[in-house]
């Protein structure tokens, strides 16, 4: 499961970011993002409280921009052409927020027909909203299984 | 400049789109786009009526896929990931009608600080709406001059 | 640490790759991938049995293309692009056996300055040749400690 | 048609590579390279100074980085990743001189079945060698018509 969301956000984001995360290594997924901060960072130190495991995809190609929560951290070199590998690498996304690099993998993702839930996220035809961290994780793990 | 659109689309929007392209023709601007069919289609036709240059950079890893007025055809191989080198080929962008491949380009265009300008495209805040293909391509050319 | 290598090989090569992963999970190392057949797939299962981690960076964009020894998958959809994902993931490749996509990895490691380590790999310079499985893990990770 | 060969090069090098680009304009061919210099720049200059079309695919994300030759200069971002689309946006390659980017070009075109020829390039099996810049131009030329 992907989850996706700004480098920088406001404490409250943050701690939704951290619930979704939990929740997911909870149910038993694995958690792909872009491995850098603000809600990346957030959810996969959720995930890691709770011993999940965690997949960063870097833009850049220093695997120590991963932020610390990260188990595999996979530095790419493409810039903002690796939004399309963290979508593709998840059965669903969990959009956390609104940044315009998360609105690009919104849109990839609907592209190429993986599931989008929505927290607080850009309002666009065909993701599902979630009411809050638990709503969206039981959504997402729903459309996959 | 690249134009950015959905592969299908209603007449009328081919429409504009090839205005588009014969108007960035005529400002003697070369045109980048996703060299396949509807709106990239259309923009190319219309730039290669008023003697323009056209690059198609594919997502496939055929050139045949290139539309038949594409000079440049570059076939990337890397699926949807292309989108991301479409608009960093770009001054500017241009964005014609709704799709979600259309929507990752205009978010990863405002990701990276291309201006886009947009036709009867996504309401997203950034992107700088134009009533019709002159005057879009009026503002994208005054964007990078 | 990467290993490369072809996707199809003689039983002779395949357990040398198994001794390859075997040996990296004993050095307590992550084991990266392309996530296919041959090579990669007798590196991973080595991998497994000793209780390591593994990753298969796959070219194609279905995960269910992984070999099962693979841990993590990740469908990259960037056809042999991918390559160059595969040897900057690691601090040094271990290159087994002889193939077109095993020697382009060889050479974008060369390329971007990462150690590499042969083991009946082409012969190019800069590559530190080694004897056995034993032999070229300890070279490789004695390359990044 | 792509051009591959090493960014700096002595001038025994760059004047094959002029000669290479100017019998490919010469030949009616578009010349396909990385866009940068040593080998890519003699290139395009010879193709230009035949008046032919040249395309530099960019490994950075500055358009700016390209030689002047360049007439469609594509800023990828993609890093040494970028080497796949060069080969794959030729029907055959010509390789000139040695590098280890250059190495990766030839192991990826034998790869994905591209037809190669060398000049004073890697020795790998499936190269076709040329004795001069006349005679690659003419068996790579051959090999797609």
């Amino acid at each position: 499961m992907a989850v996706v969301g700004p480098g920088a956000c406001p404490a409250g984001v943050e701690a939704e970011a951290e619930a979704v995360g939990r929740a997911l290594a909870e149910a038993g997924v694995v958690l792909v993002c872009g491995g850098l901060g603000g809600v990346m960072e957030a959810a996969c130190r959720g995930a890691k409280a709770a011993g999940g495991t965690t997949v960063g995809i870097l833009s850049g190609d220093d695997r120590g921009a991963a932020n610390p929560w990260v188990d595999v951290a996979l530095p790419t070199g493409l810039g903002e052409a690796r939004n399309a590998l963290v979508v593709r690498s998840a059965d669903a996304v969990i959009a956390v927020a609104r940044g315009y690099g998360t609105l690009s993998e919104v849109a990839l993702a609907l592209k190429i027909g993986k599931p989008v839930v929505g927290l607080g996220t850009w309002d666009i035809e065909g993701v599902e909203a979630a009411v809050d961290p638990q709503e969206a994780v039981a959504k997402a793990v729903g459309f996959v299984s």
